[in-house]
């Protein structure tokens, strides 16, 4: 496709607002007269370059990828989707951890960043949130919804023969935190939306804490065993507490999942990349526990989330007035590990 | 672009698999020597001339969209919006009422549905839910989400100068049909994010019926001016409230907005077209007197909001395995009735 002298100047004149020259340096530079003292230079350059190349809306200038300070394995399998997406479209990537954005910032011009954890940054510079929502409604973001996606569970266990599910969540659901992560929750309003009986009871109140992780789980589990008419089926948070709770309720004499169907939202882990950091690791041994309980699990769409974030930050750099959105991908639900158990199994839509 | 045989058969199974009708059918209705008298030849015909028009991803079946059965002028207004979408791209769009979906599914063939209410339809018929979630997260919708909007209008009115914000709600948040039309809200959460004072006075407690709609409205404007520090300014949930309130503020001797500035999330009503449904009359001479009142507004992205769900549905129809996701735009805030006020006035971002 051509384009028009228009179209050129108006492609040149963002290359220069997003490197902070004038036009006429920007001239300069594709002219080959540039002056290659001007920090600016390299940069310049390259998105001209790319701008040969007829790169239509890819920004020449890297994305940076801002992740918490300490890497987590779903930072870790984020980036890994990140940076194929990235290698596949000819862009960029940057990771940079919190505490370094502000310095990489002066040192280099960025088309945009897409981060996992709250970052401050002047206006001018596009931010997506990704597994997070935007603090202040300002910026889009890829996230997810607790509500969707139990709900989606719940519907799903129904149509499995779930009559009475007991829900145990673990974390308080009604803080910031909760909510830039995970949207809020409603246990009410879940159960009467999947049409389950929404007695109280059904929801365990335990909540946990890093400290008291491992007691808070045998807590939950004992908290079950403890009512007068066992659930048949248990949601929980996270796949990863399914072991150990698994354990405190064979020790009270409960089978899973024959007595007991356990279903949980899968943890970040079975993604893991063959990874360096050492929590990977660490978190890979609980993952190989894990397999070898039969349930059924949510499953986060990594690549479609990173996807998502990718295309936001892209339609944000090449429109300034695009309209902040906030888009939450619904789970996977898979039943590969519950096939191990003896109970008859449908395959889900 | 030329498409391969295997391509082209594809396409053909496509065709009659959205018919119901064998591949063979389609082969003698395209050969031309098809039985007219075969109910589903006419769509047939339609979706394989479409077909030779090369009109890559749209289907050659109708979309269907549903409404509520008394008709809304939100619902006016999307269809609006979708019927030039629509025409735009050449796609058949049938307007239905939910009472007869069913119906009209029996009669004719459809590629899919956009809804602006709870329907019930067959498994394979692909939906997408407009200005709603959908209620067992297995469908994509395009809807409005509470938390995300009030946090975005909170920080606004703080740059604004707002100190002390009170909260008139009006709506149980937390019932099943809140959390489908505008997820679920948290006053405490909200005000947090803003970083603004939370003290539990400035949220107001009353809650408005369809019969005690104007009766509520004065108590609520009584419930404020009782505190014994009136707020500067108030976010309430719709600008529809503004009027009443502001005439009994008055009432009591305060300034609107110039000791009590309001602000509120704009109702459909600004956009309803010259529409010959009654309601719409009705509501366009609210709609004037509100024009009166000095107020900041969150205005909904309709027509984003409807593209995206036309995307979405065109997604579904052309592959089967997407993944259902919720997208919620953010509100585009106007302070152009405020304008008419006295207080100066900043662009908002």
């Amino acid at each position: 496709m051509e384009i028009t002298v228009a179209q050129k100047k108006k492609k040149l004149q963002m290359i220069a607002n997003r490197n902070g020259v004038s036009l006429s340096t920007v001239y300069r530079i594709q002219r080959g007269d540039g002056s290659q003292r001007n920090p600016k230079f390299q940069t310049v350059k390259q998105e001209l370059r790319l701008l040969e190349e007829h790169r239509e809306g890819i920004p020449g200038a890297p994305v940076m990828m801002v992740t918490e300070n300490a890497l987590s394995s779903h930072a870790l399998e984020f980036y890994e989707q990140m940076k194929h997406l990235c290698m596949e479209r000819k862009i960029e990537l940057v990771l940079t951890l919190e505490k370094s954005v502000k310095d990489d910032l002066r040192r280099r011009c960025f088309a945009g960043i897409i981060t996992l954890t709250p970052i401050s940054v002047p206006d001018e510079i596009p931010v997506v949130y990704l597994n997070r929502r935007s603090p202040s409604g300002r910026e889009s973001s890829v996230c997810v919804d607790g509500m969707m996606n139990w709900t989606k569970m719940l519907i799903h266990l129904k149509r499995h023969g779930a009559k009475r599910v007991g829900i145990f969540h673990g974390v308080s659901q009604r803080n910031v935190q909760y909510y830039l992560t995970a949207g809020i929750m409603s246990g009410e309003v879940l159960l009467n939306l999947a049409g389950l009986p929404s007695d109280p009871e059904l929801v365990c109140p335990v909540t946990l804490s890093p400290e008291t992780h491992a007691e808070g789980l045998k807590q939950a589990a004992d908290y079950f065993c403890s009512l007068k008419k066992l659930p048949d089926t248990l949601l929980v948070n996270s796949d990863f507490y399914i072991p150990k709770m698994s354990r405190r309720f064979q020790e009270h004499g409960i089978r899973v999942p024959e007595d007991l169907l356990i279903a949980g939202v899968h943890s970040y882990l079975q993604s893991v990349p063959s990874a360096s950091h050492p929590t990977a690791y660490t978190l890979m041994e609980e993952y190989h526990e894990m397999e070898s309980c039969p349930c059924i699990c949510g499953v986060h769409c990594f690549h479609e989330m990173t996807e998502a974030a990718l295309d936001l930050l892209l339609e944000k750099i090449n429109r300034a007035d695009s309209i902040p959105r906030q888009v939450c991908f619904s789970l996977k639900i898979q039943d590969y590990r519950f096939e191990k158990g003896e109970m008859k199994n449908e395959t889900p839509k």
